[in-house]
């Protein structure tokens, strides 16, 4: 672990980073699905859409949604596994929701009704999952909130199976200068506001904004995934890079 | 799950056993270790000493230590396994507290500074990990507080590799009336006392010595087990059957 990390703007004790994230997710939790549609327009749900089909769920499969929060996308890949399910049969899906934070996994299991979906609060840099158990592991707008990114990726790397694979949703880098500066505009002016608005709490999303710029952006995401050991590792940007989906094989 | 479930010596909705669960357990979660030492006069060591060497941890083994609160167990079982790896080699153990309670969760990680040791705030109804992952599965203490014990005896099988073991730490029924008489007065008069002192909080302690008394007796909880798909079921006493050690295997 470096010297420092980062907390949207702040550079702040990498001991003290944990506490400082459950705070915001604390904070929002009960509104986090709401205020993300309100802040995205809703292009967050296509964006989420379109990671679980690339991800393709099967029967059978094991699955770690990491950082999975409310659990938004487990439902999303339980669904589509039963959907094969239902055509050509085979064993239930079983999905791990893995989260640090005990409200958001408190949100989500209140609203569970999918026997194929386990919850726990666990931390991304110690899973609490054998090796080589899974099929894929997934994370979705969360790694950012890892303190050691490095550390997370090398965790990823231990759960999945030979073959197995790892799909990374993330804010990152508009590919044009045009883009950014709209998305800039947006960002830094109107989530803050909403956030005041809806949640009550402009600290905490003015810190979601400030961590999103301090990310690495996509080339240099690849790097880490790399290092990690990761194989075949590419991304696709979605919105004109304003999130992109990372994708690499655990071989 | 059947209509009502206990809560000490009250019956309650079975949707409600959690909750009031869990408030026990984060009001006494920072003093438990202190409070069962005070309690039992130091004894619960003994008995968890003997479970631990029953196990018998070997380096490489995956072992789950369900409601392991504040980890004693587990750095019991990484101390044992660490003994054995320094004298013939082989890999960590790797050991996954879960718990219910996502205070005891954190005050254990707070002095957790063994890398063998995973924490995860999960059901012991529904674990967040994959099937016939793990050599063993220990709940010490803990499974007298569970809402549908049955269903958490499935879910140990279901996580238990073909030949793992499966053992049970837990309060049971003193083998003669003049213990059972002796052990009555005490726990009902003394312990609630001491919760008082320490603790400030009698009701939570009151809590524990009557979920002691609700808890099958020793043959019951065995036929539980052979209900649950458990072979070769068998118990110890400890301290005339004030506590006692059950032990199967999935096979």
């Amino acid at each position: 672990m470096t010297g420092t990390a980062t907390f949207g703007f702040r550079d702040v004790d990498p001991r003290e980073k944990p506490r400082l994230v459950r705070g915001v997710f604390d904070s929002v939790a009960r509104r986090y699905d709401l205020m993300n549609d309100l802040m995205s327009g809703g292009v967050h749900r296509l964006w989420k859409d379109a990671a679980a089909a690339r991800l393709n769920p099967q029967p059978g499969e094991t699955i770690i949604d990491c950082a999975g929060g409310t659990g938004d996308m487990a439902r999303r890949f339980a669904r589509m596994a039963r959907r094969v399910q239902a055509r050509r049969g085979g064993e239930d899906a079983r999905i791990f929701v893995v989260d640090y934070n005990a409200e958001m996994i408190a949100a989500g299991r209140e609203r569970d009704v999918m026997p194929e979906i386990a919850w726990a609060v666990g931390d991304a840099q110690r899973l609490p999952l054998p090796d080589r158990c899974a099929d894929a592991y997934v994370i979705s707008f969360g790694i950012r909130n890892v303190t050691d990114i490095p550390a997370a990726l090398c965790e990823a790397r231990r759960v999945l199976k030979p073959g197995g694979r790892f799909l990374c949703l993330e804010f990152s880098r508009p590919a044009t200068e045009l883009l950014q500066k709209a998305y800039d505009a947006y960002s830094f002016r109107v989530i803050p506001a909403i956030g005041e608005v809806v949640a009550k709490d402009r600290a905490s999303y003015q810190y979601l904004v400030e961590s999103i710029r301090r990310f690495p952006d996509q080339r240099a995401f690849a790097g880490l995934m790399g290092q990690a050991g990761f194989k075949n590792v590419g991304f696709t940007n979605f919105t004109g890079g304003v999130a992109a989906l990372h994708q690499g094989w655990a071989i």
